[in-house]
């Protein structure tokens, strides 16, 4: 295995080190919906995604999700191995949101090379600083916009994502994203197509004006 | 300046590095509601509390505010320093909430020490990521917003079986009886105490405003 690629410090380790972290590096693929990593108890190891979509949520003791964030193509996951950082007393839920290709590695010897490393323990403290600004924004999000604008904001990302202007996706998965109930989503989709945003059929959401759609979530 | 005792690593760090680390200290007073930091543009440097109360929040475009934590006695605040990891993306401000003496750290210099010593990197990984722990468990709060709630109701009804305002129970005790982990428990309990409804000491829990607690319950 080479996960060079992931590492932008890959040369400033050693060499023994870069050794024994490809050997701890196992290739595993997830389908579409499939879960990878539910508690910090588990301690699952680093995750490299090297191709599809992983996301991040937390739930809650009901059941409740919201999206932290999205892990692409050469994303690394910190907190499905959070057992190398002590004070992290948090749990996220990985799950494919594509199907996935990622690397996993053995997060005993991450934590080890870390531990007497400066470039890598360095670099990993720029991931985890990367996903708390996520976090950040989101609870700015969550304080401080409106639902209207956050649900804008969100259909143009999936739309970028995705790139098309038609998502398949249903009202209870966006809620999920944005921690909301169901009909909350519905009622303000439905608005969104009264004002010629969107335009609604069964599991497809099309935004018809991105334009505004963008004007909205930028406001 | 001795800055030793902010630092589990101290010794672990070269002598070099420490002497330069408290060559760049510089001891500070802020009275209650001054403000300390603003945004991350300032670079501040690494704050040390040596003692009183700092609030570190955010603040909406419109001036609205949000607790994100604490920092007290021997805490350390990373953020007023966030130009030493490239990835932070976010501001927070830090307040005095009560009078404090407080020594900075210049983030030129801590910084270049981080980048090259493996102990000291992992140390500020260390309180990244409890910084990061703080502000989950506040995304939790404010999503699902149950667990506050329930702990307060627990603590009126424990009041009025005890007749007592003093209660003298575990946080474990308490997270059996909310089947909720200790860890849950204690940290609300302390969210609670830095609110000024409950006061803490070992083994017992003060309800120290019962009339904000009964609304809290009844919310």
């Amino acid at each position: 295995m080479d996960i060079s690629a992931f590492f932008p410090v890959w040369n400033n380790l050693e060499e023994s080190d870069r050794n024994a972290l490809n050997a701890a590096a196992i290739d595993r693929t997830f389908f579409k919906g499939e879960i990878l990593h539910r508690s910090s108890e588990e301690c699952t190891g680093l995750i490299l995604v090297r191709s599809g979509q992983l996301r991040a949520y937390t739930v809650s003791p009901e059941g409740k999700e919201i999206t932290l964030y999205r892990l692409l193509d050469g994303d690394i996951c910190l907190f499905s191995a959070s057992c190398i950082i002590n004070s992290i007393s948090f749990d996220i839920t990985l799950s494919a949101e594509k199907d996935t290709a990622v690397t996993v590695v053995a997060a005993d010897v991450y934590k080890r090379i870390m531990k007497k490393s400066a470039p890598l323990s360095n670099f990993t403290n720029e991931i985890m600083a990367s996903r708390f600004s996520d976090v950040m924004w989101l609870v700015e999000q969550i304080m401080w916009k409106s639902f209207d604008k956050r649900l804008a904001e969100f259909l143009m990302e999936e739309s970028n994502i995705e790139d098309s202007l038609t998502l398949k996706i249903t009202h209870e998965t966006i809620g999920n994203h944005l921690g909301s109930p169901r009909e909350v989503v519905t009622r303000m989709l439905k608005y969104f197509a009264g004002e010629g945003l969107v335009s609604l059929s069964r599991g497809t959401v099309t935004l018809s004006d991105p334009v505004r759609l963008a004007a909205l979530a930028r406001d």
